[in-house]
């Protein structure tokens, strides 16, 4: 737990321990009892602060991590073998996150107020009813292999808990358990200062911690990012407690990418060096790694993609599980009937090397369940179609995805068609872009049909991604010295709030006032 | 299957046939082949009709439902025993929510555009990011035996996944058959003549074809309202389907209410008498009911509390199963160690009246499991309490509720902290009034934690259960002639969009338009 390993290993050793093998114990049941009652015992307390107190200490947490970034961006380095500029971005893009949720907070939109005056004229009388959304309760966070900060201890499932005004316990991730517990030092330190109640984040270590942690009544949501299976398995476990559970998984995608004849004629070539360096930047390890580029038939890239792949260095994955996962997943491709290796990845050692396969639609239509795969790591897969028809067959075939991205001129009907085709599959569609990086704002959404999530209406990424963790409670002719604040006649803090189905920041005058 | 019975019986025998008996054939399998395949063929349609023809589609439905009202109530009369003015209430309650949601199409927040636009100078720069909510697919909806037309046919379930631009398919509950497939007929005509697309609604009778259309991958979502042990079953086959779909389940509810002693004093016979209306409305046939009422134990109220139940004459529960099911729920209560009889309800032949048990939070306490169960019919329990901390103690045993009540007087502690307590446990607080009559508005939240619903973000009644049925889809640099309209620069319809993290009905004004 990491509240015992507050400061586990001194800086100095970071950059010569083996951190990849130096475990940390599982967490005991014990531990976990005393967690769990933490959590549970900091939920009201939790519910209970201001939603600008909090906003403060997301954004006091946020300084810590930005003033701790060397010193975690070092141990990430070794744990994950990811590159210190992708770790430095990686830790600004999660104190950026934060900050995004203490701006959220203070626009209020996030509470849904809604009200409707009392209409006791009306058949049948209306009562005066008044409702928000207030923090669900402990919510549960498996954190993913492939962002050791961006999904992790701070991470937006985090960040968007604790701005919900939940408890977090985190399982942490075993790729990067010294960067979790270092990070949850420096949060959890946050935190406190900040005023935040005792318990409202630790960690717990190991799958059967996080399994029980699951099945236990007092985890009120979870949420996870990683492989299909375990998001499923997980998911399956929180749907069939005797208190079933909302169980938001983010389980990764295809993220097929759909280019016309006329986008290959008027910039084939940097349509192909991008491609390139989509699918193999971090080595593939992103859920939006474009896993599959459909091209014209006659499209003469083949040259210079080979080129491509062949220009990035070999790296190594994140762990020897993902390397072992990555390797059984593209060889498992590239046996198929009908696809072809164009390039096969290094794969001395550790390290691995990006790797291209070749196939058409129609294989793709004979074989749609072994081909459509995701394979998480440096592996993609070309596709030649023969014309439109051919593209829209190969769209329908996809299950959901995070993303489906198509490349087209103005004017070309397969840009309208495959858009329109991919939007029943895909969260977010990009023209002319690609899917990797997800900005982190008000509109993204980072989701979409199962199995890219288990939730199809609801985000991980962006300032929606606090619904996860949101339920309504509606007051009913309460008197105003009752009711929350921001429910009150008076809107002293100007949140927007829709009052008798209007939006407004105004005051509440009523002719006709609720008896208190 | 409701195309095939259109008018089963001419209104004339309507008053004389025995309808309760009167069975409907189950759905076969060809019948249900053909009418899962006419709603995934609808769905694309039905999503791309603009949402101002969906609006005028329910005005059409309810206008054609209110011109049919003296012939529907008259079959639901015989079908379910309910009185004629409850059932006139009913119908003009029913074609009031899809006018509701009609205005609700109108006003256009239920889209929930969020607009960012693009920062390219920003790091990473963000790109113009253009999202909405879109209709989620076919819906399959299992309607109440309780409400033969607020929760059936045309009912708010039906009508929010319509709002939403999704197909339906209604799963007909055995209760009130005739007047099912004689309401399908009025809401089918007039969606057709309001052009919508055919396959948009149709009707399946029987368990089987229920549960084999909730397998069924063409099914993208499903709601309930019924018993727990109902929904959890359907909700447990939802959750297992190689493609898990949302399962809104709402599945009643105890609805306590706690009453001060300042409030005995101040009114107690108002409350006596006002708490046995409530809990004999519709002979307690409402997932509202209130099934406990808490007491101080000097209260004194007893034989007026007895007067009333007795007074409310007994009458006939809407099914031979319902009249059975209320009969072995109301004696298992009635046998628990420490709960006694006060009025025993007549159950001479097929009518049920009121039966109202007194208890004590000490017996609460000591077998809660078995006394906080639902009884749904003519039941209801007086709990006596001996201080605020009894009561509190007694608050903390509920599970997830749709509503909880307090009645106390201004300057109370009991109020305030029973109300705190409560809103943990509740959707709805209602405060010194009652939780049968469930307002249509947006503000109302009918809904709870587990086992209220399994969905506890959601309510299956107001503007807001739109929400339950739409998911988001984001637009990342798209060209504005290939987006929808409501996503373009230009706000021709004047809704409420979210740009740059502001509320706003203006246009986009872009210095640096994304290229077409």
């Amino acid at each position: 737990m990491a509240q015992a390993h507050p400061d586990v290993l001194p800086h100095s050793e970071a950059l010569t321990a083996d951190w990849s093998t130096a475990s940390v114990p599982d967490t005991d049941a014990a531990e976990l009892e005393g967690i769990l009652s933490s959590a549970a015992g900091a939920a009201g307390p939790l519910r209970d602060t201001d939603s600008a107190a909090r906003a403060g200490a997301l954004r006091s947490v946020a300084d810590a991590l930005d003033g701790a970034a060397d010193e975690l961006v070092a141990i990430a380095m070794v744990e994950t073998s990811l590159a210190e500029q992708r770790l430095v971005g990686e830790v600004a893009r999660t104190t950026g996150q934060l900050r995004m949720f203490a701006d959220g907070l203070d626009e209020g939109s996030w509470m849904d107020i809604i009200i409707d005056t009392a209409r006791p004229a009306s058949t049948p009388p209306r009562p005066d009813l008044r409702r928000f959304q207030r923090a669900l309760g402990p919510v549960l966070v498996f954190t993913a292999s492939n962002f050791p900060f961006a999904f992790s201890v701070a991470g937006g499932d985090v960040a968007s808990a604790l701005a919900a005004g939940c408890p977090v316990v985190v399982k942490v991730h075993p790729g990067h358990p010294q960067t979790s517990d270092r990070s949850a030092a420096v949060v959890i330190e946050a935190l406190a200062t900040a005023g935040m109640p005792d318990g409202c984040l630790a960690l717990i270590h190991g799958q059967e911690a996080g399994v029980t942690a699951l099945r236990d009544p007092r985890i009120a949501a979870a949420s996870f990012t990683g492989s299909e299976v375990g998001g499923r398995a997980l998911f399956d476990i929180a749907t069939s407690r005797d208190v079933p559970i909302p169980f938001f998984a983010e389980m990764g995608s295809l993220n097929p990418v759909f280019v016309s004849s006329g986008a290959v004629a008027a910039r084939g070539d940097s349509i192909a060096s991008d491609y390139v360096a989509s699918f193999l930047l971090g080595l593939g390890q992103f859920c939006t790694k474009p896993g599959l580029l459909f091209l014209p038939r006659d499209h003469g890239l083949t040259d210079r993609l080979v080129d491509a792949v062949r220009g990035v260095a070999p790296g190594r994955l994140l762990m020897d599980r993902i390397h072992d996962g990555h390797r059984t997943g593209r060889d498992a491709l590239a046996s198929r009937p009908g696809v072809r290796t164009l390039v096969q990845g290094d794969l001395d050692g550790r390290t691995a090397g990006g790797t291209l396969l070749l196939t058409d639609v129609a294989t793709l239509c004979s074989d749609p369940a072994d081909l459509l795969t995701e394979c998480f790591g440096p592996t993609s897969i070309l596709v030649e179609y023969d014309d439109l028809n051919e593209a829209l067959a190969a769209a329908r075939l996809f299950p959901g995805c995070l993303t489906a991205t198509v490349h087209a001129e103005a004017g070309e009907d397969f840009g309208t068609q495959l858009l329109d085709e991919l939007s029943d599959r895909a969260g977010r569609l990009v023209w002319n872009g690609w899917p990797t990086g997800v900005a982190v704002s008000w509109a993204m959404h980072h989701g979409g049909p199962y199995p890219a999530t288990t939730t199809p209406e609801h985000t991980s990424v962006g300032m929606t991604a606090i619904r996860r963790f949101l339920r309504p409670v509606c007051y009913q002719d309460c008197p105003q010295e009752l009711l929350p604040d921001v429910l009150r006649d008076a809107n002293t803090s100007g949140i927007p709030r829709r009052i008798d189905g209007r939006l407004s920041t105004d005051d509440i005058t009523r002719a006709d006032p609720v008896p208190t």
